[in-house]
Order: C-alpha cells, then structure tokens, then sequence
C-alpha cells in the first residue's frame, strides 16, 4: 500500500519576494522585498519582466544569506507561461542545475516539496525554488491581451504579478538555540478533474483537488483542523475558499475557524476590485516568502499547512471542451526554537 | 562545493511505448507496444489523442509487470502541450499523486531521475515516469498547423507521435541472479543559451548543454567515453550530434566511436524524409523504452550514458527575439546480473 504523507526534515534558509504595483498597494505591501510600481522591470515585454522577477527574487534569496550559486545544488522553478519560459529564461544567469516544473498554481509547493525531499535524503544540500506570475502576461496568454478591455466575470481572480524564491537546507545547519522554519511533511496532490469548464471560475475548479488532499493528510495523520494554527491554500481566492470550507464540513473537518486563502490575503477585497481575489503562481509563493514564513520563523505561528493549488487546463483544452483538472500539493510547516515558551498563538 | 552527480540505487521494474504510424514504419517499430497507423488513437483533436497515449502506456506498463496503480507512489510526467495538458489530462484517470513537469524533450530523463531519486531515499517504493509528444499537435503549437504545408527546413526535425511509461522501483524487488536495468546515478542538466535563435534548428541549440553535461560528467566521475558501451542522447538528430561530437572533441573526449541519439535511431533517414531526424518528448521515451531498456536488461548493452536534451523556447519568445536555451539530464543505466560472464559487449 501506498504511503500517504512523505516526512521530510528540512528547513527554509532564505525566502525573497518581488511584486508588481498593485501587490504593492495591497495589505501585504510593506513586506515584499522588491517592488516596481511599472510592473515592467526594465524589461520591453511582460514576459521577459515575469523573467526578470525570477532572476532579481533568486538573486536576492542568495544575498540575504550571502550565500553563493555556486553552492545551491539545483534549482526547482517553473511558472504559469507557454513552456515556462518565464523560469528557463529568468534563470539562465545562475550557473546551477535546474529541474523545469509544471504545476500552474501549485508550482511553488511542487518546487517546494521536492526540494525539500531532495535536502532530506541527504541527496543535496541547498536547494533553490522560485515561481512567478506575472498578470498582464498571463492575461494575454489565458485570456485577451489587455488593450481588448475584457470584461471580468465576478469570480475572476486576479493573477499576482510577482516572484518568490526559497532556499530550502538541512536544520542542521542552524545553531542550537536559533530559531527557523522547518518543513516536516509533504503531500503530493492528484490530478481531479470536477467538471469545472468555466475558465473565469478556477478557484471553484481547484478547491475539489485541495479538499482531497486535506481530508487524505488530515486521515493519514490523524489529526485535526484545530491542530494548526493556520490552514492555507495558494490561490482559491474568496469562491474557491467557500467552496473548499463547504466541502471539509461535509467530510467532517470544520477549518473555518483557521482557514485562509494567500488570493484572499494578497489585495484589499473591495478597495483594489479583485472581484475573486488572487491568484497565479506568484500568489502563494510571495505570501508565503513575504508574510507566512516570517510569521513561523518567529513563533507567532506555529505549525501550518500550506497548500499549493493548481488549475492544469490550457486555452486550448478549454476551447475543446475538456474540464479543468486541479491539483493541490499540501507541505507542513514548524517553527521551531531551543525556548518552546518564546513560541506565541496565531490569530 | 556542489557534488556534481546524484548516486542512485533504482531500477526499472517495467517500460512501454505507444506509437503513431511513421514510427511504426521505422526500423524500430516492431519493437514498440501499441501503434496506431491514423495517429489518433480514436481521440477527436490532435491534443486528445497524446493524452490518450499517455493513458495506453501508462496502462500498459503497470499491465506487464500486473501492478495496480494503488501500488504506485507517485507519478513524474510531462509534455510539450501548452501547461502540459497532454500529461494532465491523460493521466487523470489514474488515482496516483502527481509531480508535474516541464523540461520539453528533456522530461523524459527529468522525470526518471526525480522517480530515481526519490526511490534512491526509500521516501517512495514504486513511481511512474511518462512523456509523450505528437507531430500533429507539436506542429500547430509551434510552427503552423498541418494543414498551411509549410516547408521543412533541411536541420528541421520530425516530432515524433509516441509516449513512453517506465516504472522506477528498489534493486531489492528482484530476486537473486534475476537480470534488471539499474540506474546508477544521475547528473542535473543547467540552462544554457548559446545564442540560436532558429527553431528549426534545436538539436544546434541544445548541443552545447548536452556537451556541457556530458563533459561535467566525464570529469566529475573520472570516467572517459570508453567507458561505456553506448553514450546517447535524446534527440540532437543528426545535425545536433555532430555538433556535440565536435563540441566533445574539442573538451578533448571522443565520443564518436559509441555515440549514438535516439533522433537519429527512430526513423529511417533518407527512405522516410525525416530531414534532421526524429525529436519531442516522446522521442527519447519510446526509443528508451522499446529498444535500449530490453538491451540494457539482456545485457547486450551492459553500460550506458542517457541524456534527455530539450530546448526550453516558446513560440512567443522565438517571435521576441530571444535565443533558444538547452537544457540536459543525465543518467547512468548498468545491466545487472548475477552471471557476469551473460554479459555481451554492445557494438
């Protein structure tokens, strides 16, 4: 039989973030690392700016810790463009072996969890995880460039233009006593397909794929929603979120009271009109970088799940009438400290 | 410092392939599982039709070895589909976690060296690889539907229409003096631009990255061409391979003698008008599949290096001006068995 959960011992050693204007403007907006009111970076094309996004946050993953490329063992990145050009192009400064991933929304924990794995076995020593999305890009690419002025149906979200990036080590490599976050478990998400064919409702379409893997960790493990301080997915955004609620009620795990969404938390619902709230891979990774793993490293959260959700159609798929598969990879994050009593309750 | 290569501790419990019909027409196309002479695998669009490839070979490769899919831990695919969609789609039905990819040609070799890996640490027991890609569906992505009957450059290469599964379990699930393909260690490809910008001709632009690993290789792990009895690649096609010849020589190895690429191998060079030879994802699967893994588990190739080459564009970044990056992954594979005098030298 298969084993449902992986343990992992590793632990995040840097996390950077990059964001657009209107991240920027958000509730988040004094935490990100870089932020280009333009949303251009110096670049001529949105792509090559969702690129550039990806170099500046790796760059400044290494420098917070003033650490060298030449000591990360391999990349893990990937992003929401035709062939992730936003990662093969925005990486190809850096000099380290590089794994292209594709999980749309759930790339950064995909990235995340096989780093994490691959820092566990002992296989490798630091890895690298970023992921990136950038809105005007993937607007003309998903949907019609922007000059058409499309109209927003109320459940759309709002891709991120943003990137984060991760450097994933061994806890050994904290001092005793030091206080970091570590990664403790993982779980890889499956590919569901609900019938969703309504490409302006994703959050609805991957919010089947998050309740799956929620409900198999919380029966693999037995635990409980009450368990964590905080539950949240990358980018259901205020529909999905619901809908996601809704159905861990109905198999029996009431999350509402520490559920979040990293789409609902990104922009201010009625002030920056979202309509649904976040999303793209950008979303959970800069929440996460940026808001969420500060929180954990100092004790004012203390054990988290986080879940990476991912829509897998494509406009085609979706002109030929196929669903719109989801997928959610799930992580589970500690703070861990020499002081147990310096740790403080979220919320 | 970065340890250049991964060991690993895997073996291949089990492979198929599944075909159009000029691959079946090739010298190889007796070998191949399941063929299809319209390409369309009774699907409606191009699109459907490699998901369903991918579905037959996944089915079939748990078939010939009777495992049920609750046996398999997790699944690594990929494709060339825009988001993927020929992996995502034609994997759903199958209720296994899934890790998605994106190396283009190169996923074949990402994902079994992920699969490898991850069996290697013992965090999982048994995981699928599959990859496919399809002329028709490949040409309207990226060049022009099939139907405009643009012209052929003479480097351009023919996509091939195939998907290959594989099944990565432990060395420990064959019995004693049984004979088994083992994948002995593994070598993470990096992102390298060297500055051609013809997509017509990708096998110049992923030479440089093959000869990058290759040459890491060769001197990281203090071996020489000689050493083994066949080096090949995935599908630099005869115009990429004589430049990775070249490229070799001059980091001073000789790989011509036992050199050898899955591009040139699948089709018939001058008879099937292929121009630069075969190439996609589905290229260095079906060939590995079909051909060099019964090789390799007989023992008439007794060591071999594999490289997945891909070229990491995208349609849109070709019209943008940028150049094409290449990117490749390698594996070592050993016949193993317990007669050592079984063994047969290759070539």
């Amino acid at each position: 039989m298969r084993k449902e959960w992986i343990d992992l011992d590793a632990a995040f050693l840097s996390s950077a973030s990059v964001v657009g204007a209107k991240e920027s403007e958000g509730p988040l907006g004094a935490l990100f690392d870089l932020r280009d009111p333009s949303d251009r970076f110096g670049m001529k094309s949105w792509e090559r700016a969702e690129s550039e996004m990806q170099r500046l946050s790796f760059n400044t993953v290494l420098a917070k810790v003033k650490r060298a490329e030449g000591e990360v063992d391999a990349l893990f990145a990937g992003d929401l463009l035709n062939q992730c050009v936003g990662s093969a192009y925005g990486l190809l400064d850096f000099d380290i072996p590089y794994f292209g991933l594709y999980g749309a929304c759930s790339t950064c924990a995909e990235g995340l969890l096989l780093a994490a794995a691959m820092v566990s076995s002992q296989m490798m020593g630091l890895c690298g995880a970023v992921t990136s999305s950038h809105y005007c890009a993937a607007e003309r690419q998903f949907r019609t460039p922007l000059e058409y002025g499309a109209q927003r149906a109320p459940v759309a979200q709002w891709t991120v233009t943003g990137a984060g990036a991760f450097l994933i080590c061994s806890p050994s490599e904290f001092d005793e006593g030091e206080a970091y976050t570590a990664i403790k478990r993982g779980m890889v998400g499956k590919v569901m397909d609900c019938g969703i064919t309504d490409a302006a409702n994703m959050g609805a379409a991957m919010a089947p794929a998050a309740a799956d893997t929620l409900t198999r960790y919380f029966q693999a493990t037995e635990t409980l929603p009450r368990d964590y301080d905080l539950i949240v997915t990358g980018d259901l955004g205020y529909e999905g979120g619901d809908i996601l609620c809704d159905l861990m009620l109905a198999a029996g795990y009431d999350v509402r009271k520490n559920y979040s969404d990293c789409g609902q938390r990104i922009y201010h619902r009625k002030k920056q009109d979202v309509h649904g709230g976040g999303s793209g891979c950008g979303c959970s990774a800069v929440v996460l970088a940026a808001e969420l793993l500060p929180k954990l490293c100092c004790g004012e959260i203390g054990r988290m799940l986080f879940l990476g959700t991912g829509a897998l159609m494509s406009p085609d798929s979706i002109k030929q009438g196929a669903g719109i598969p989801g997928i959610a990879h799930l992580l589970e994050l500690r703070h861990v400290s020499a002081k147990e009593g310096e740790r403080k309750k979220w919320m």
